[in-house]
């Protein structure tokens, strides 16, 4: 099949820039002298994870337990859950953790280490104990005192204390790779500093992890760090070009659409993807003179054909292009097919349950599903 | 099964208010004149259709051709197809079309029409030419020339023509009544005209087809209207509450969450529901002193026992609450379970394949299924 003749919205994976996208990140984790993890959580395929995981190492982080179970089943032998767990989901983790080598979890409170330690299958978790190195999401300050009281709790049980992890998700916000570069720092810091007060206290800690897409590409040192865990990366969207976490030719994820209406006197030409073929995401409308709308609209081949042409608004099932300038209407006929390239392709792939793999041009060569939910 | 012990996140569906929401849009249907046929695009649910579908008519409109073909499977003879249709998804639409007794398709242009006049079981199809009622998303303005031409192309062909629609999108920024009042007789005008305009050119004209939330429920006329097509007063959301399309107490839909991390030091409380679980629709940022963040948080029960607590921010699956006063951390320890209540609940209800059914308490009395994707 080729993408002329596919239904749409579909979701469009170039298995050409993937592979491109994951050698390059590799090399930058062989380059630093660290393990890569690849954190699934934007693909969630099983084809996509095979080409991301380091040859050397295996093993990749999942951000839900719908996607640890799907790898598992996929033969996975070493995950890790990547979010804080909560006691009612200890059962199904611990499901998922007797199916597999190592499954690793979570934690930055000392009820939820509590709760770890008193399950009956406490012995088939790997703790991860969360950082926060300046995100402020989730995890403890590196200083923080209930730290060594996480440790202890977890070491006088039956679960292992497999490390500490940090995601330096306010990288996100940096706008060159200077700044980038000063969070990657902040986040190795925060994050070797957690380790080595454990390390003071008398605890083992073989792991420490860090990572987010930006932090990886620009970090200058990983200095006791033993793995990165970026995730996006493989894919790649509007907001990582524009932080230049990749170059403007390498996002891999696009949505395919059909031009289903004219509107001349409105200068506007309605798609068939709307809100939630594209997602409601506008990161880019946060970067200053690059705010792709709902996303860039592209040719069937994945060219900048048309130029800045983006989806300005978007209804459940309706997108719509507009623009200054009189849009070409005579290039984008009803029925014409197009590529719609994402802000945040974590939300854009979400909506679908299979990719259309392509690699570099318009066959299709393979369909890979994915999975959804939690 | 209890709320209390369900996986998070996860998507909560009040029969108890589904009920009576569904109860009030067929009187007001009723007091109108006119038939409801309601609009499966939120809920894609064949036991929320059930419920809602008027029992003197039948039938009902999707969004997609996904749910038109799962509603044919559970035995729906009537379905319109409420999104222009191009000619690569006829195929697949008269497939659908074979198997009900009425199946109705949209379209606003010449060569959708000939396409379909084309096609070899264009008899399978009932056309509605879309009406611009002033969204100016699709459709033709009531005076466009092309008006006539399109009836001519399918009266001249084996498919049939059964109507004209439009769908008054811009009644939803009204802010009162009388604003949203004079939208929903622009919707009626336009689509009447359209109407009298075929008239009045020969073709006959059974169905006059308009319909959105917020004008079904204000409009002080249907003359010449034949039927509404509302869909999101089944659920109700932050949105539609604030614009007075229903009460502060008609949502229907909400998302289940688990309290995973407290950071006091941030004033911020952490949730597992994030951008995934609960969408990236901002859409209450529009109103002024009624912006939600990404959505109201309540108690288990789905009272506001908080009061105005929202979720101010999201990562992929984390939802972070934070508030101008101290947050109640001790109300909310970790692993607590909380009711968040959606901006747009047509997009938050996108995420999940399933509901699980209260009747205005806590205790899960079904699960329903729900039909994603394209």
């Amino acid at each position: 099949m080729n993408l002329a003749d596919a239904a749409t919205p579909a979701l469009v994976l170039d298995r050409t820039r993937l592979r491109r996208n994951c050698e390059r990140m590799l090399a930058k984790c062989r380059s630093l002298g660290v393990r890569l993890r690849p954190h699934m959580k934007t693909l969630k395929s099983i084809e996509a994870a095979r080409i991301a995981i380091d040859p050397e190492h295996g093993g990749i982080a999942v951000s839900t337990l719908q996607e640890a179970n799907y790898f598992a089943d996929c033969g996975i032998e070493d995950i890790q859950y990547a979010v804080c767990i909560t006691s009612d989901k200890l059962d199904r983790a611990a499901d998922i953790a007797a199916r597999i080598s190592r499954f690793g979890i979570f934690l930055d409170g000392v009820e939820a280490a509590r709760s770890v330690a008193e399950h009956r299958h406490a012995d088939r978790f790997g703790v991860w104990i969360e950082i926060d190195s300046g995100d402020h999401r989730t995890g403890l300050a590196p200083e923080d005192s209930k730290l060594v009281e996480i440790a202890r709790i977890i070491t006088e049980s039956k679960a292992r204390l497999v490390g500490v992890a940090t995601h330096g998700g306010h990288s996100y916000s940096g706008r060159d790779s200077a700044a980038i570069a000063a969070v990657a720092e902040e986040e190795r810091l925060a994050v070797v500093t957690a380790a080595e007060r454990l390390r003071a206290a008398g605890f083992t800690v073989p792991g420490v992890s860090a990572g987010s897409t930006p932090t990886a590409v620009h970090a200058a040192s990983a200095e006791g760090l033993t793995e990165l865990r970026p995730g996006v990366y493989m894919a790649g969207d509007l907001y990582q070009a524009a932080i230049g976490s990749h170059g403007p030719d390498d996002m891999a994820v696009s949505v395919l659409a059909t031009v289903v209406s004219h509107r001349p006197e409105h200068n506007q030409i309605v798609i068939d993807a709307g809100g939630l073929a594209l997602s409601k995401d506008r990161s880019t409308a946060a970067l200053q003179g690059d705010d792709y709308g709902y996303g860039l609209v592209m040719d069937l081949q994945g060219s900048r054909a048309f130029g800045r042409l983006v989806v300005d608004g978007v209804h459940q099932e309706h997108g719509e292009i507009r623009g200054a300038t009189p849009l070409p209407f005579d290039r984008l006929p009803i029925g014409t097919k197009v590529r719609v390239f994402p802000n945040h392709v974590c939300m854009t792939a979400a909506a679908y349950d299979r990719s259309l793999v392509v690699d570099g041009g318009t066959e299709v060569s393979d369909t890979w599903g994915r999975v959804s939910g939690w």
